[in-house]
């Protein structure tokens, strides 16, 4: 599965039709695309935090829905019209402080729908804090 | 299942041990406690729409975990350490411009984890936008 | 949403398109359908059971993705092609020994997805014993 | 994380407390144990296939079930005790006849609740037909 966009590309295209997701700051960043694979970074801002400084559940959540996003985006061409139909997650672990690496990996990207698989840890960590899939439904092409 | 916290009382705990929910502008509130429920209203700010004014995922997602916790903190009280374990939402439809609603109904209240269905749905429609299952872990109590 | 099928028309036609859900003897049958709803039994024989007498967590997935498929069955027609894309089902107390119904009700029919809610107890009990959330491709009509 | 019982040491508790996981023939087997994994086998009989040949929907949630059980088991030692709370699943792709393998990982094994990454493929096979998350509680250790 060879990616048809590149990171550079992939952020360019959010920024265009997305910008809501910089409300606030910018806190997403997209670190990496390679085969049937994407890596989104989140450096949490103060409205991403729990107290103790730990990122919340809904912050992972909005981060593996855009990095399963990314993920399909650079493999089938920017198209804003995929959307998301299922996202399942287990929080396995309380973040420690610091930024939040969410590593996708494309299961299947099929006529209709895509399903990726999201796991989120700490930069540098083994152990997830949290794990996803990801259903979207995408355009025919 | 009968409620130990009104909304009110909710309301209050929500705004001393989280006030993070409210960054950007207050936009979720807690609009009834009863058996077994709650319901939970995000009158949806820029930083939750996407292009259209619909409201985005992240936010339906972010709104569920909120409203499943508000009915978990309603039935056992004050306990800030209640966490979400696991979240399922299926995305059915797009949501119309306005406040969304989240009703939820405790599906099982027990002695370590406690089961939420959440339904949203626009004020006075009766179609679904989404719908989740949220699981959080409780304390022994 | 009115069905299209009677529950007499349904079991004949899981009975001729799929015999083997009736492989080790039936024990599953449509008990009714009605506007966007459907209740599908389980008559648990030795091999839905655990020790105790309780109904095994598999028995409750197959029993929850055959009635999802009978719900749909009922308001899109004889279609056997309707295969599921996403099951999600969360487990809440051991069923005691005795029949189980799942009730499901259809959350969305749409044109490529059904999703349907599904709700397992004991005959006549109130507490569900599982809770399931069905996602079904379904061929275009 | 390093396993506690061997291969031969699971199936033969398998054998003792679930003897129904045998009714119409024996067609699960427990491949390998490793350090955080497992793999069990299915060698679908007729109960288990579809028309076509094509191992059942429900016959891969049986599988994903168990086979998240034994890495569990494998891990903590022969407790009967563990209990499904959660199972999600996504469908991929409609398996080839032949016999399925589910490679578990344990993504935690916490002091109540232990979740595990299954993904079923056909044997040699790359893709995945069928990628499933399993949360099981735990008994106190």
């Amino acid at each position: 599965m060879t990616p048809v966009m590149s990171s550079q590309e992939v952020s360019a295209f959010l920024d265009e039709v997305f910008p809501q997701i910089h409300a606030g700051g910018r806190a997403y960043s997209v670190d990496s695309i390679s085969d049937g694979e994407a890596v989104v970074r989140l450096s949490a801002t103060e409205m991403h935090l729990r107290p103790g400084g730990t990122v919340s559940g809904p912050a992972m959540m909005a981060l593996a829905d855009l990095a399963a996003y990314v993920a399909i985006l650079a493999h089938i061409g920017p198209v804003a019209l995929a959307v998301t139909t299922n996202l399942n997650i287990n929080f396995l672990r309380k973040p420690e402080p610091g930024d939040l690496l969410c590593t996708c990996r494309i299961l299947k990207l099929g006529k209709r729908l895509a399903v990726v698989d999201c796991a989120i840890a700490g930069e540098g960590e083994e152990d997830y804090v949290a794990h996803a899939t990801a259903t979207y439904s995408v355009p025919p092409r």
